[in-house]
């Protein structure tokens, strides 16, 4: 193999695959990067096996220059050492060329680096996933999506299937569901792909979907989605991202959300939250993280939390409606903090049925979203 | 105590003392902000009793509010939560006022904290320093000369005395000196001072001198710096600055430094530091951390560093100049780095006498700095 690639395009992918890249892998060849050259360009791949990344640097993309491919040929490099030496080298051009003992000569300007390599032929196949269920949707409403439901995903391994986000797709809508059985997030969104697919219980690990959220672009730009029966294959640009999927059935959340109301609150999302942000400063210092609202004869709300040896907090705010019963209910913080940080409209509603029953928080603009969240029994 | 104090120059005051108070002190009360009203405004003070920061507000300054005292008194708040609420408060007034049981209110807008104070007749009395020893110097020159050599200090505590940077004046000179005795660091400035004052052996901690470039302004206001036996005091506006001195005697560096030359070198700083950076790529994952240059007979000078399990670097650098024998040196390249970094001068020349001996770098445009280092034996 021998090369001349351009270094912000080499930089760029190399970065990219990296992030799937783990040090802690015991499968040695997974601690580097696959590098493919041939007539279509350069290809870089990284994996931990549950996720996998491949950056394709074509010839050229309309005027620019990408890469030459002198000769084809594969190799796999040291994943850190190598990702420092691209970002550290002096051109613009950077050569890269493999002998027969796979040492791999790395030379830009007047640095030189020789690299000990791996072979190629030993590096796991990516799976050839079939490309019947396909969908597309806007890279940043997929972005958006992800960032609105993956906070609530489990981070104990107690029951591995709620450490993921579960995608269903049926009639055209998509939707993404996380729980960790205290609170719980749901995301829709219309897609576009055919009006006979439908798939339920693909359930993505969170760890794949906040890696996602990080390479792919921030614009509208369409990503194709394809679901197998245990992968999920994320086409954007010339980025392919592939993460293997949970295994097991995910709990049917529907029964948990509540049907009737018994009081509702609507608030803007911004003084909320700040409120609960001042609260939460002594329910934190008190271990607890719990904070107490309750409904005041005038029609205010008032936000409290006390932490024994230090002080407490109250404070009262208005809301913009406070309708039905009274209430006196207990909450983590934690989880109200990061359901409001994630909505982004100005204005909630929340829908309570009791002291002791799950609420309901939702934008007032639009029904895209829903957050849930269990009450903390202190009275 | 009560007061009504503008948010803002609260919160810096906060964010100022704060940096000196310590989680991990074993007097209690050294875990909490002190504050104290009086007819000249509010003062705050923290301290971990090696370093003690106060800031002043005062009533006004110029045009603007600072804070108004309705009562006179003084208290002491926890650090951390206190620096949080008043980071968090919701409206520009904060209203605080201390009932006789210690009981803190602090108000702001609708939100309303309650904090059980400590009592501050027992928080530790800062030091009165005899004011007869003191120079000035603009804020960013020292903010520099830190800058330019507290990079070099000991981080063992083998030697506690080589933890602090060592500062002498001596004819308006101020000079200074750090060294974890395998490199050394200095720095010279003219200061405002009387003709007569003179000291020697001043050895302030190193971590002080960091924690001083946090919260000094970067312009070229006069701080005035008072040497007392055990203590020096840094004065900038309204900002207090205490540290204790090491006690010991700084090794006399005069004599380590060589004062010949075999072998002279000019080079682009930028340049030697950038071939530097790239071939510790290697050396440091080779774990050695060592760099060779050699001097070629074409007049060149070449970098090179190996990592035997991953590969080697070779770079060519063309210096401005080369003169006088040849030389192979190898060297720690950790050390050139934090120097090469701490040069703002575009072009430096280094002086070695032989393999075996420390070598000096120095920039070309001014002789206020040098920094020497020991070789590595490879050869």
């Amino acid at each position: 193999m021998k090369i001349t690639v351009q270094r912000e395009k080499l930089s760029t992918a190399v970065s990219h695959v990296a992030k799937a890249v783990s040090t802690r892998t015991t499968i040695p060849i997974l601690t580097g990067i696959k590098l493919k050259a041939d007539h279509e360009g350069l290809t870089l791949t990284g994996s931990d096996s549950d996720i996998s990344i491949e950056v394709h640097v074509p010839l050229e993309e309309g005027e620019n220059w990408g890469v030459t491919v002198h000769e084809s040929g594969s190799i796999v490099l040291p994943s850190r050492i190598f990702s420092e030496i691209v970002r550290k080298l002096p051109a613009n051009e950077i050569e890269i060329s493999v002998d027969d003992r796979l040492l791999t000569l790395i030379r830009s300007g007047q640095a030189e680096f020789t690299i000990n390599g791996l072979n190629a032929n030993e590096y796991p196949q990516l799976p050839q996933l079939e490309e019947d269920k396909v969908f597309s949707i806007p890279s940043d409403l997929l972005k958006t999506m992800i960032r609105q439901t993956s906070f609530a995903v489990a981070t104990s391994e107690m029951r591995p299937i709620l450490t993921g986000i579960m995608w269903t797709l049926e009639e055209g809508l998509l939707k993404f569901v996380a729980t960790d059985s205290h609170r719980f997030a749901s995301r829709n969104a219309k897609v576009e792909c055919s009006e006979s697919l439908r798939f339920y219980n693909i359930v993505v690990p969170g760890k794949s979907c906040n890696e996602l959220v990080k390479i792919i672009d921030d614009d509208q730009n369409l990503v194709d989605i394809v679901v197998a029966d245990n992968q999920i294959l994320v086409k954007s640009n010339h980025i392919l991202f592939y993460s293997r999927l949970l295994e097991g059935t995910y709990p049917d959340t529907n029964r948990i959300i509540p049907q009737g109301c018994k009081t509702e609150i609507v608030l803007s999302t911004k003084e909320f939250l700040q409120s609960i942000e001042r609260a939460s400063l002594l329910s934190r210092e008190g271990k607890t993280n719990v904070v107490k609202l309750i409904t005041l004869p005038d029609g205010n709300v008032e936000i409290s939390s006390n932490a024994p040896e230090i002080g407490k907090v109250t404070e009262t705010i208005q809301p913009k409606q406070c309708n039905g019963e009274e209430l006196k209910i207990s909450f983590n913080a934690k989880f109200m903090i990061d359901a409001l940080r994630s909505i982004d409209s100005s204005e909630i509603v929340t829908n309570f049925t009791g002291a002791m029953s799950p609420f309901i928080i939702r934008p007032t603009d639009h029904d895209w979203s829903l957050h849930l969240i269990l009450p903390v029994r202190t009275y």
